[in-house]
């Protein structure tokens, strides 16, 4: 029993643990698909410049609308998403959580209904769950793609008033099709209308585009991003999203008044300054993945297709014996209850070198 | 009608617009409750050496718990508040906003009330229902202070799971007595038992000692707090709030993962330690408060007493033409929507000084 059980918290809450990855001190650290890359050295500088302007002000509120911030995420999304993005058809909050978490206040909430297809990111249920948003489990193929038509019956069934499609997914790596996400759309519409939301938190990783053209006459899909994964910056919490306008009207009747510090949208900013060469470590890492994947197929593993910067592999017959396994060899993946699988996060060559070395190890022992 | 009210958002949603005060570019912004003083040139210096060191581990997730952060604050606290507080009493969050409406998932909700005493901080009441939380209005005196007999019988009849208790009150800057806040946690104790939350945002600036103390043997009791006043860091967004450890357990089944990022913790750590320094601004400001409260009443207004860094004054057949009549004058204060009155921030001696020019123009003319 947790100290807090003694409390009058609410009851879903009883008995429950926080959410979170283990943090534990080991060599090689591949569980949380963080960028294993720091940021460059010139880069930092320019964060402490830009910060030391912010706190020059830092007795003033921020600006409670991230203007600069967003203009600077909508010219990275129109240089790089194949789609023009206008900044007020962009909104940024602490990580993409935050965003998602607005997204369920507006369009969510209690007597809603949200449905993901899983196994997927775990937190849209449990920022469902946090909302008081009823979640609904929809169903994925036996290779983690979602069922097409399976899924379109699910929505019609169901009429979920939000739909989450995470691609690519985590933590099985896949890429959504655009026509499987046109078709969840359609479906969505015709059954309620209902908000489709597309996590694209690992979309600068995949051999697909992003799902930014689908914006284009879809007033009830939105995109969410975050700069955590292809800029490096996981320790910044920023997540972003792009939809339609109106969209970001909504999610402001939600967000609680300048939710985002003057220190963040400064570092923010500097990051973007740097875009082309953080983009320059995501192919790195693609590249790493994709040695990874091969590396595992050919020491008899299988892999789930990846367009992220992790790799899912097994199958094991006790998947956490081998997590566990690997922990004592010093590097750390993550069981993510997937039953058979565990998922690595695409590190250094030299972090995916002592991954592959235990896996090795443990393929003469089990 | 809103553009998003063309979107299926929640129907309590349709045709509200944003919360926020208007951000006007005037000479004279003495509306938010700002500290005018911006940060000393060496804190600014150690903010940009703390995020520099923070930024070169940007790559990776920020520490889930702020545990460096919380033991600061759990010190700052301890060497003001009159009471030892230990760092697993202490939580942080994004703006005490935040903090507020991780308490309300925790222990507010669907099916669930909150009751707080009107006028207040508006927040309370928009997080309330933000979160899903019933709120109830409960009644003050016509002086602004707590009724007592009417609140505990308010408490009695409408059973809150959560009261909040906002001392010094914003915006009509009256701090409560000790023993009403006994008194009222006594009868939320009796009546359910229910949370109380003691908004302490403005409590350096008080003639009267924090409240912390009352945390001693009562485990349903929260002290909130904020380094945006006198921290003079409204830009950071740093809220926290001190109570039982299980109350910090119970915050963190909801919180986010990984919610506040690592510069925010690093620009918080470097303002904690400029501590000293920056109560130096408090007591300033409260020499000006007291100049302003005296300067008010010279002028033939009323105000209610302030133990912020605020002060609240009128009383005006139309307050909201006073309030146009200053800003023609280029200073801006907040309408806080109580009729007759008008809240105007302590700034700096010569902001004072306009603002109460201004003041005594209108004051031969209404």
């Amino acid at each position: 029993m947790s100290r807090s059980d003694a409390l009058p918290i609410r009851q879903e809450l009883r008995g429950k643990s926080p959410y979170g990855a283990p943090q534990l001190d080991v060599p090689v650290r591949l569980n949380t698909n963080e960028n294993p890359y720091p940021l460059p050295a010139e880069l930092v500088e320019r964060i402490a410049e830009r910060v030391r302007d912010a706190a020059r002000g830092l007795n003033r509120y921020p600006d409670r609308d991230a203007t600069e911030l967003r203009a600077a995420l909508a010219r990275y999304l129109t240089g790089t998403g194949g789609h023009p993005v206008a900044p007020d058809g962009v909104w940024a909050a602490n990580g993409s959580n935050e965003v998602l978490q607005q997204l369920l206040q507006a369009f969510g909430g209690p007597g809603r209904s949200a449905m993901g297809f899983e196994p997927s990111y775990s937190m849209h249920a449990l920022i469902a769950r946090g909302t008081g948003t009823e979640w609904i489990s929809g169903p994925r193929t036996d290779d983690f793609a979602i069922d097409r038509d399976a899924a379109l019956a699910a929505i019609a069934e169901r009429r979920p008033d939000v739909v989450f499609v995470c691609s690519p997914n985590n933590p099985t790596g896949t890429a959504v099709e655009a026509d499987t996400v046109v078709a969840l759309y359609d479906a969505a519409q015709a059954a309620k209308p209902s908000m489709v939301v597309v996590d694209e938190a690992y979309v600068e990783f995949s051999h697909r585009p992003s799902l930014l053209p689908l914006l284009e006459g879809r007033p009830h899909l939105v995109i969410s991003r975050t700069m955590s994964k292809a800029f490096g910056a996981a320790g910044l919490r920023l997540g972003y999203l792009a939809a339609d306008p109106a969209v970001v009207d909504a999610v402001q009747l939600v967000r609680l008044p300048y939710h985002l510090s003057a220190v963040n949208q400064a570092t923010a900013l500097a990051a973007l300054e740097y875009t082309d060469t953080l983009l320059k470590y995501v192919e790195l890492l693609k590249g790493e993945r994709d040695r990874l994947v091969a590396e595992l197929l050919a020491a008899g593993h299988r892999v789930s297709t990846s367009d992220a910067n992790f790799v899912q592999f097994g199958r094991f017959d006790d998947a956490h014996a081998v997590w566990q396994a690997l922990l004592d060899r010093g590097v750390l993946v993550r069981d993510n209850g997937v039953p058979g699988w565990l998922r690595v996060t695409v590190g250094t060559p030299a972090e995916n070198d002592a991954f592959l070395e235990a896996v090795r190890g443990l393929t003469k022992e089990i």
